[in-house]
């Protein structure tokens, strides 16, 4: 065939995160450290004991009791809900997906931070959306700024938001924790310009230090949060099992959506079981405790390697964001550290729009300790090279 | 929240096909019957065994293990294919989902014949496509009223159709198999008007009596077809895996537009083990068996009980189709039969257009003999009060 006429959308084309070089160093990927990779031989077999449940057509809502397992999961965080507010997804993105095919068309812009979730900025990307860039600082997004550009927005007649996408918790890829004052103000935003606000959680549980802070859903009085959550954090990414958590009429309106017959039902049983007993509780504790090691290992390794730059140590998580001095190009850094073995992220990825070229993106989750100060060695030598060139 | 300000396309709202009403038999739905449902036990330990590949996040386009197996399963079907032309999807649906991402901008036009799979008019509405509807006969689409269309089209300038989705062996819901001759022009004139098929080709193994025709892919010289399959129906609705085989170029780009970070490898795992091992093999032969049996019992059932309606047995596959006579509403007899405790569909449904209000859409697969006869007493029942009133 000489040529496909692909639509706008098919145009964009990356590869995917989750592909790496054999034997390289992989400090860029939100992939689960191996050795907690939860062993499911007897949920799995439970599962595969129920075949007139798991081998079925599930309902595209997810399995009442994967649905009862999550209301009481989040409950624990202060968000209240029942199981009709609840939709099973295929991971956090499936619902972000979801939300957009529910509420955006294309052309309508979506309130994003600069930088964000760089997969969530690919998946919107399909949709077709603008965004609307809005900087944040260490209590999270600017809502003077958002204010401002809603008001300026307004004034001029134009069409206005219709989403929000923020990770309050933790925030991919810079680790920020939003304030409570920032979270009230967002959802009074939220009411008095008319929009929704995904709010993708997928690291909260997993806390070094610091106390929480309740999530925006638990704060929202009037429906206006689409809470996102998902296992591949603090479980198995393979287990591809996400939720929504939102209006009874909105999550309905999204399970329409789901073009796939529902998510695997074999899948929500193994992870309803994971949920009632106490193992995922346990593992939680198991990978936060792991976290902390690998964050300790990336953050004092940067201050050794490169001294010189600005890095943002999170207190949960699993994501590390830095700063290279001016004149020394991210780009070029990571693309030398390539060549020496180790995959790091400039951070124009999780940039909606220009790209200021001064970041590297981080994920400590995957290689253990010294594998990270050997990455990161390796990474010092690529830094230096290219800052004896700037 | 006073009023969520949606998107066109979340406007679509209807009910889950799976749902049915508890107690009742279910003569409308493509599940699996629960007798055949597989046990899996064996393949789900092997994959909880292989952790680091079940339980991460897998690549995009699917397991190689999962893609070669496609490879040759779909090769005994004179489909010749690589590894780089099978995508691995969640189920049948979702590929056209993708194809639809890939291919399609709101108002254009996709081909369909009239009626069609009424979940497939679902999922495309949900892209804002309008349908270029094509009626058929015991041949399949017509090719005839499809080349005039498609000329008349063209000499007006129009936008031409992008898609052709169809179902061309034991098509849903008529059952009838599309013939050689027209499995040829269409990819003739898929050459020409430069559209892509979607051959939607689910139930093509479960055959009870006459020769098999090749797959529109397998006469695929110049990649016109996106073949799409699914274990759905061989197998277990439940894995929910599905496969796409395109041009690599064109399944690359549909594996971009999978927003929940690639399908789950644990169930690409169970199933490749079900394909690898002779498992499947018997299965389908299995599988095949009782629905031969269960269309005998329907296609009897209804000769006794509705004689007056014109009934296509299908040689293949989950569906039958059924014509009533003149005068008499198949809505208002499936609605009476589902006060009898019946559920059967009205063929409106499967109609990208207007509705004819005549046909009666079954599906044999779920509900045993005893229950197919049951069922039809009872519509038989419902039948004859409606037939009264006309």
């Amino acid at each position: 065939m000489a040529a496909y006429r692909y639509s706008r959308r098919a145009e964009i084309l990356g590869k995917s995160v989750y592909d790496h070089a054999p034997g390289a160093i992989v400090l860029n990927s939100g992939l689960a450290y191996p050795a907690l990779l939860p062993d499911v031989a007897r949920e799995a077999e439970i599962a595969s004991g129920r075949a007139e449940e798991t081998m079925q057509y599930g309902p595209l809502m997810g399995l009442d009791d994967l649905r009862d397992q999550i209301v009481r999961y989040v409950a624990a965080d202060g968000i209240g809900c029942k199981r009709e507010n609840v939709l099973v997804t295929n991971g956090a993105k499936h619902a972000l997906d979801l939300a957009c095919r529910v509420f955006v068309e294309p052309g309508d812009r979506v309130i994003v931070t600069k930088p964000t979730y760089m997969t969530a900025l690919i998946n919107m990307r399909t949709h077709g959306v603008a965004f609307l860039e809005i900087p944040q600082d260490r209590e999270g997004i600017d809502c003077e700024c958002l204010e401002a550009e809603l008001a300026r927005l307004e004034s001029c007649g134009e069409r206005m938001p219709k989403l929000l996408f923020d990770v309050p918790d933790f925030h991919n890829p810079t680790g920020i924790t939003m304030s409570l004052d920032r979270r009230m103000r967002l959802i009074g935003m939220a009411r008095r310009y008319g929009f929704v606000i995904c709010e993708d959680d997928p690291y909260r549980r997993i806390r070094f230090e610091g106390d929480p802070i309740p999530p925006l859903k638990a704060l929202d009085e009037h429906g206006v949060v689409i809470a996102l959550g998902t296992v591949s954090k603090i479980l198995s990414p393979g287990l591809r099992t996400g939720w929504a958590i939102a209006h009874a009429e909105v999550v309905e309106r999204m399970s329409m959506q789901k073009s796939e017959g529902g998510s695997s039902p074999f899948l929500q049983r193994v992870v309803a079981e994971l949920m009632r007993s106490n193992r995922l509780a346990r593992h939680i504790e198991a990978v936060a405790s792991q976290m902390r090691i690998h964050r300790d290992a990336m953050v004092a390794s940067l201050a050794r390697e490169i001294p010189d730059a600005r890095v943002r140590a999170p207190s949960g998580g699993y994501f590390l964001w830095a700063r290279l001095p001016e004149g020394v190009s991210a780009e070029k850094v990571a693309s030398r550290a390539c060549e020496l073995g180790v995959e790091v992220s400039p951070g124009g990825m999780s940039f909606p729009g220009s790209d200021p070229d001064c970041y590297l993106r981080f994920a400590y989750s995957f290689p253990g300790p010294d594998e990270i100060r050997e990455g990161i060695r390796r990474l010092g030598r690529a830094y230096r090279a290219e800052a004896r060139k700037a």
